[in-house]
């Protein structure tokens, strides 16, 4: 691996995980990203852990083998239910979202606190949450949210009945913890953390709202930046992506995601 | 084909066509259904009609080298975007579900009739309905409803939630036409179609709202019980599944949309 020019790649079912690549993007300097979204396949929260670790496999492997360096599983089902099983079939590190993620609530609120995990339904039956906190201390409820993908996706980010779904959600969540972290569990959910933020204030809670997108980019800049090193001209940053489904349609709603335009996509076959 | 025992293949990407098996179920006598839900790959509705059309000729020969007579087609998107590529690619009768619902539409209403079709982004863009319509005389105005597939699913069927969600669809839609009745362009609907009626009356509508199942199953019926035959003795249908993703989840979300306990699914690798 050059660790001075790396080549990243992130991996997610669809568009969500173009935040955590917005999250990176600005972290490594000189990097290429490789982004891949397996559109096609999409979304692997509510598929089996046989089916979802197959499709993460293919995917890893293509990034691999297009000369990734290392390797980001943008995608917090993938990395609850696929995480050791693409770590097995690639020789490159593989980073995923939900160790960054717990330990980010670690250090914003210290151990024995009381964290809640708002996620999809896969990635909650899943536990993997639930074991990262644990394993730091920290007092774990986990939430499923799944209408919260389709109204991101239909761009109800600042929507009245969003606002009213997250507050059905937060508020039975709320009646049995007190949470002094709240973690994102999934890439969509960074584009409503406002709302979120403001209907927990509305419910009278005071906790903090942990991104796990940032946390990654963190994880990841730790990794591939060596301290100490030589200090180095800033390149920016450059990147291009791959779709198993329609081009046009990730350019238009990835760039939602990724808080820019995507010039480039490419299609391509998994065989799936 | 044997037209007194017909084994009746019906495909949809997950579960909502078990609506669609549901209405025929009691409709044709003796007859021996079998289900794919094609839930590894789901929901089809927002994917590209080449991936679309790519799954579903995979869905239809497994059923027709199951050895079944006759196809329905109890997927909306699958209908819209794939049926050419299914009928040639089998050699058995297929039936989808967009002409029985146009019929079924024509029928209630009269030519010159306007009709408002309810369905997923990829069904309206399609165009499918519009046409299968338009052909009839129908003015048509279709409006994509992308919440309504995640809320029934959700389990939100009679919610203050997915009223407030239909309000919102339905208003918009009603402020450029007045139906004389609105198509239900997805299998998900008719869980909701109660909500859907109270809605359009809620805001003066006196639309009749028209279900494509039934629609469907009714056209299957008519296609596989030749008139003028001899009168035979009542047979219940019996009915077997299979799925690509979990077989535990297919007999517990299946069994609210076909309104009956699910006893056996089958596992089964499509290879995607």
């Amino acid at each position: 691996m050059s660790l001075s020019n790396p080549i990243v790649g992130v991996f997610d079912s669809g568009f969500g995980g173009l935040t955590v690549l917005r999250a990176l993007l600005p972290k490594i300097s000189a990097a290429h990203y490789i982004y891949l979204g397996d559109t096609a396949r999409l979304p692997y929260g509510a598929k089996s852990q046989a089916t979802i670790a197959r499709y993460a496999v293919e995917s890893a492997r293509f990034l691999e083998a297009r000369g990734c360096d290392y390797l980001v599983i943008a995608c917090n089902t993938a990395t609850a239910l696929a995480l050791d099983d693409i770590r097995a079939a690639v020789s490159i590190p593989v980073l995923g979202v939900i160790e960054p993620g717990a330990e980010s609530a670690y250090e914003a609120t210290g151990k024995n606190s009381e964290v809640l995990v708002l996620a999809t339904s896969a990635t909650v039956q899943s536990g993997a949450y639930r074991t990262a906190c644990t394993a730091r201390g920290l007092r774990v409820t986990e939430t499923a949210c799944p209408l919260l993908v389709p109204l991101v996706e239909e761009g109800w980010t600042d929507h009245p009945v969003t606002r009213e779904v997250l507050r059905i959600y937060l508020s039975e969540a709320l009646q049995t913890c007190a949470p002094e972290a709240v973690l994102l569990g999934c890439t969509h959910y960074p584009l409503i953390a406002k709302a979120i933020a403001q209907t927990l204030a509305d419910l009278g809670s005071e906790a903090t709202v942990i991104d796990s997108a940032e946390a990654t980019a963190a994880t990841a800049r730790y990794a591939l930046t060596p301290l100490g090193g030589p200090p180095t001209a800033f390149i920016p940053a450059t990147f291009e992506c791959f779709a198993t489904d329609s081009v046009e349609k990730f350019q238009r709603l990835g760039s939602h995601f990724l808080g820019r335009s995507i010039d480039q996509v490419t299609l391509l076959d998994l065989g799936g």
